[in-house]
């Protein structure tokens, strides 16, 4: 299994925003387990995405996905900025 | 909902024991919902847990449970560090 934990910065007072455009492709993605989304409670700008995927493979081809392509492209405006990033294999 | 994404860093060599205990409790803890283990790609003795719980309350008297005090116990031996720690409200 292939995991990601990912910190997006939203433009200020945009969170909200970008995390109803990230729900939208929350659930049915092909071999997404998990795809759950946090605020972060020190900065009020940032959240967190936690992936769970069959494999690197199937997490990069859903970039591909034109429900994500639209989506990306309308939460371009929202996003500041990507924060850290982190690579996992869950357990 | 109270979230928190905790790296912890095992003594060199040591992160697979250090997951094997970590997993003793990651079921039936009143309060939580989630309880995720990942092994980070880039750092072969860190790992990640994403923890959501009912609220921060919940989670801190989850430490004083004697199986969890039993488990950080036997883990602080193979604890080589804390790493990154952000405290999160899961959407």
């Amino acid at each position: 299994m292939y995991g990601v934990i990912t910190q997006i910065k939203a433009v200020q007072g945009q969170r909200n925003a970008l995390i109803a455009i990230l729900q939208e492709n929350q659930q049915g993605m092909a071999g997404c387990h998990s795809y759950l989304i946090s605020r972060d409670l020190a900065d009020s700008d940032s959240l967190w995405i936690y992936e769970v995927w069959d494999s690197k493979a199937a997490h990069v081809s859903s970039l591909q996905l034109l429900a994500v392509q639209d989506a990306i492209a309308r939460a371009r405006p929202v996003i500041g900025g990507l924060g850290h990033r982190f690579e996992t294999e869950p357990v």
